[in-house]
């Protein structure tokens, strides 16, 4: 089975909890629409991909914290969709949760994602308890104050931002999550990880900054919501072409900062991908030949 | 110390965690807005009182425990007062959250909330793994979903509710959770104080129907809200002196639930005295003779 596929059977697990008739119903169909279908996933594959780096001696361990990551990822974009943040139609090319069904039942499914993927955590943590508290520390860091995905958000009702710190907490925390568990998960020290969540996350962020002023309509959301919102944006400040090339750096670190493992290459390779996935070459190469034509105009 | 002076001393903790430097100050004072002043903080002296009928032999993790059941509860009000659901101006007597700080700083408030109430129980865990596990699932299960507090509020968006059902999920998960958790923390059976929780989180959700219908003021928040957003209502659908004797059955039936243990006198007065604050004798009898006089009329 593919890991992907994997994936995808692990992020149906939780929902046996939470799906019973004791549950409302248009609760449990607003938490499946913020999950499935799902988007590349790159995050649980990360956790998955480092705790194998690692050894991974307790598969059911890695396999809940990769899960308990990508809810926690839903659960912003839930959030973040809603009328007082983003207020997007859309998600993943579908109608966004609040606009299938409505503002309280997107605010409780956001609410009950942040419940659930702690709740998936401590389920496959009874049996690894010396690992269970450690996970979720590095999991709440990830999502909550001072520096995780709620405070990168709230970086945005700031009168003053600074790029660097924002990006660094509304993604890089997540992704930092990612590496960190996906090592803690198989019992291994989480810091050697740390550089890998933090160079890929920033990119992330990057690469959705250009996009978003690219108007890329692949995301299946809307674009130019960043300077529509005022939103702090890489693409915005350093311009598209400077911005490629900060993407670039970050990718080019994130390959060296792959610690030396018998799966340093799988490793490396997943980065790679992911870059071609987040920001295609031929993208960068319409950005540079822009860029190149708008100088010489300049200089005409 | 009181219990009340140290639980809200235990309070403040959490918040060394999030305030710090690196944190948006504007996210970090709508946090500490949701939290103090505080309530009557009966969940959080709920939870300690069992804890300590079981021994409490790690008041550490018991405190914590406690703290965490509190931030829950303060989460839910903050989201529960949003314009998309109670669409409340003051809570507690001032102004509510989102009145003061906005809807996007109301909503990542209630989120940080949530995680900061996992990672307090987490970093007391650490000294007892073994305890960690069971406490998360029991905070998780008063929570979200199938029927914690994300599935009691989102019953008031289904066509269709059963009263019992959703005032067990809305209101009466968290007094659970709450002596559940107690005996846990002490490392005790949390099975026989499951019924103390079930029967005073009912008769915590009764009294506030009867409340809402009186419209008593001291509750600093709205008045007439069960009507107005057409949500079942004990008081509504017994009447009101019915819903008295409802509520006083479920006090007796909670201090008859106590288990056999040192501190069961503490712990019957305890709830005779959350019974009094929560639906004063006065209050009682002023609803009595109001329906007498009703009744007379009727005859007449």
């Amino acid at each position: 089975m593919s890991i992907q596929a994997r994936i995808e059977q692990a992020m149906a697990q939780p929902f046996a909890r939470v799906d019973t008739d004791a549950a409302p119903p248009r609760l449990v169909a607003a938490l499946r629409h913020a999950v499935f279908p799902g988007g590349a996933r790159i995050r649980p594959q990360l956790c998955l991909a480092v705790a194998q780096a690692c050894g991974d001696d307790a598969p059911e361990l890695s396999v809940a914290a990769a899960v308990a990551i990508e809810l926690m990822h839903c659960a912003s974009l839930v959030h973040d969709d809603m009328p007082c943040f983003d207020d997007a139609d859309t998600r993943r090319g579908l109608p966004s949760v609040h606009r299938l069904y409505g503002e309280p039942l997107a605010l409780l499914a956001g609410d009950g994602l942040i419940v659930l993927a702690f709740q998936t955590l401590a389920a496959a943590g009874v049996r690894r308890p010396d690992r269970l508290a450690p996970l979720i520390m590095t999991l709440a860091e990830g999502v909550g104050a001072p520096d995780g995905i709620v405070a990168g958000q709230a970086w945005e009702c700031e009168p003053r931002v600074q790029l660097g710190q924002y990006q660094r907490a509304k993604t890089g925390a997540l992704f930092v999550a990612a590496t960190c568990a996906g090592a803690q998960a198989a019992g291994a020290d989480p810091r050697p990880w740390r550089d890998l969540g933090e160079y890929l996350g920033e990119a992330y962020q990057v690469a959705d900054d250009i996009r978003d002023v690219m108007g890329a309509h692949e995301l299946g959301k809307p674009t130019g919501q960043d300077a529509q919102h005022a939103r702090p944006s890489s693409a915005a400040d350093l311009g598209l072409q400077a911005a490629v090339e900060h993407f670039r750096l970050l990718i080019a670190s994130a390959v060296g900062s792959v610690p030396a493992c018998p799966s340093q290459g799988l490793l490396r390779q997943l980065v790679m991908a992911e870059s071609e996935r987040l920001l295609p070459d031929s993208a960068c190469e319409q950005i540079h030949r822009r860029s190149a034509v708008a100088s010489r105009q300049a200089m005409a």
